[in-house]
């Protein structure tokens, strides 16, 4: 019998506690063994959830109990979330989380504590909801170089961006839809400016190449911008709009961005609608990958943490190198000076552009102006090209 | 170091003996150990290979060589594959294969072999290429239930329907001009006929449900009968005909089948083109998943037997249970008599199908015919109520 302890019994927390007993059958069966849920910590009242036998106002109580080997962090906020993981690991507990917050900001410091106390610190549900992203970059993928990731990692902003192209809504209606859905949080800052999405592909490079980078100084802008006419522009360019997150590593150091972008509609990302989130992976001789699922929700992303409950049992002590990473201490590529490829609207006739110092693709001819795909270029080149001529839009574009 | 004996030196087996040499650093990471190739066993000359010094003509002197821990059989065809592999198991070497058509018929007794001997049997590389879609099930979800898999798992087929509708080529044209790119064998008959697609489905529904169905007593309808007008249908359908293999479990009995389909764009299955392949799976409360990449090619195939090698390091004398599946005893439930959504072009009036006892969508209205989507309907069902109506295509949808 393994005994847990759940801490934070809010939409995710009970609903880890709800699918252990749901699915107790499929889980006895992965696991070899029964789950048991013996403590619940939590500042609210549980009575009437039917936990209110385990319920603990004190992370000391859980610390104290050697038969507790895993504690379940799904407390959001850093703070004291953060502490009482590291507590939980200090005293030999695994721990396995949901919150992106803490993992993005002291994931490498836990690590080294999980390391050095020979214990797990797993982190699945923190990025993708139920996707299982990084079981398969820490399992199925860490035999091959990781080149490039792009990732549209947060439902949200998807959904009302997808609303905005489907039903020609405005940025605000989008968004009051998607709170009365549920889609959106009251306070939607976190979601809509990008910050959200920034913190989960800072983690999702981390496990790919074992560096955390501060999500505070990676390049991210929001949808808080986008228009009709933004819309109208992607389409026009033959792809969508998507805000999207790109990592690579370009001349051995990191470069992250986050941004509204034209995606192709080639390429599978451009497919993706409503609350669903995708990870698409460029992983070297591997080809292309995609992993697509809910991003967000309360099963999905118990579903998350119980695929980590698994994973601790299974590797058992065997905790060396698993999903492990450290700070980041290189500079980042900025972002002006990173290649990527452009969609660009720009008052221009062809012959000029045909004299310029790059390959383009025209993507469409409209009145005085020319949609251009641009590839392999930087910001920075790219303005400097374009100096002077009218641009009326120019968006990083995924092909 | 771990020492490794290859068993047929073709396209794959080249790529993992390649793959082992260029990604040795990440694979020495993962690993925590070398990966060194000892044999390669092919009945070619391989002077020149750089392997000839490694190169053997009997199986017995693999068997006899103790320092063998792990066995890759990609000779495909099944004799010899499988008693070759049987008798790795039964010396004690673990075995990874790519080969699907072995899988597919012995596979539950080769895991059986492996059980016995405390080693592992492992076949990530026979379904999806490059996909770590058996990982998924064996580990991320193994906690949930599995509804459902709807998978495109053929390249050749893919790339054949995907020019046909982008290009309005013919069936013909469309597979010579998959010959002449080298996705399509001389002899395409186990691609074209579905027959590919169905050990895949099988081998997914064994892994996922733990019972391997006899891929010959599958309902398997393949792709040569499709021509503009099947494809002009989907398209007036508000899809993309896709080859799809569904498997689920229906009353307890499992169903599998293979059959062109009209995909529904909604679903992200229709956006998969080319070569690509993807598998979509419904598991319970997570929801939808898909993953997405190269269905085969040489490095993808061959990347899928590394991550094979590496899950056997990880896992170690830890055999027992890890994608193991028997023979499938129960019997299968009938195509005809499975529910599934249907596409249908009927010459009739909107008030004879309004008294039909089904409800539908109705997709399309086009001079006297009308187009509709109805769900959750057997074959049996369906044909009986439109019985003496002018019925003019009639395809399984997948919404």
């Amino acid at each position: 019998m393994t005994q847990i302890a759940i801490l934070g019994f809010g939409n995710i927390g009970s609903g880890v506690a709800e699918m252990l007993t749901r699915n107790a059958a499929y889980i006895q069966e992965a696991a070899g063994d029964d789950i048991a849920v013996k403590y619940v910590l939590d500042k609210r009242d549980l009575t009437g959830s039917g936990y209110e036998d385990r319920a603990v106002k004190s992370m000391q109580e859980i610390l104290c109990d050697p038969s507790v080997s895993i504690v379940c962090e799904m407390m959001g906020g850093t703070t004291p979330a953060f502490e009482y993981s590291l507590a939980a690991l200090k005293a030999g507990k695994s721990v396995v989380t949901s919150n992106k917050a803490v993992v993005a900001k002291h994931g490498a410091e836990l690590l080294q504590a999980a390391k050095e106390n020979g214990v797990h610190y797993l982190y699945e549900a923190s990025v993708g909801g139920g996707i299982p992203i990084l079981h398969a970059f820490d399992d199925s993928l860490k035999g091959c170089r990781i080149d490039r990731i792009d990732g549209i990692l947060n439902g949200t902003t998807n959904y009302i961006l997808t609303r905005m192209h489907d039903c020609g809504s405005s940025f605000e209606d989008a968004l009051d839809d998607a709170k009365r859905l549920g889609y959106a949080e009251a306070d939607p800052t976190a979601d809509v400016s990008g910050a959200d999405t920034c913190r989960k592909i800072c983690i999702l490079a981390a496990v790919a190449w074992g560096k955390l980078v501060d999500s505070d100084t990676v390049y991210c802008e929001g949808i808080t911008e986008m228009t009709d006419e933004h819309n109208a522009f992607a389409a026009s360019c033959g792809g969508a709009l998507k805000l999207v997150a790109t990592a690579m590593q370009s001349n051995g150091a990191p470069s992250l961005s986050v941004s509204p972008c034209v995606v192709m509609s080639e390429n599978p990302l451009a497919s993706v609608k409503g609350v669903f989130n995708a990870v698409k992976v460029a992983a070297g001789d591997m080809g292309d990958l995609m992993f697509y699922g809910m991003g967000a929700g309360k099963f999905p992303t118990a579903g998350a943490v119980i695929s980590d409950i698994l994973a601790i049992l299974r590797r058992g002590d065997e905790t060396d190198s698993y999903r492990f990473f450290t700070n980041n201490t290189c500079e980042l590529s900025a972002y002006g000076e990173t290649k990527y490829a452009y969609c660009v609207k720009v008052k221009a006739d062809r012959k000029t552009i045909d004299a310029m110092p790059f390959t383009y693709t025209l993507l469409k001819e409209e009145n005085e102006d020319l949609y251009l795909l641009v590839e392999d270029m930087t910001k920075k080149e790219l303005d400097a090209l374009l100096c002077g001529m009218t641009v009326s839009m120019c968006m990083r574009a995924i092909i």
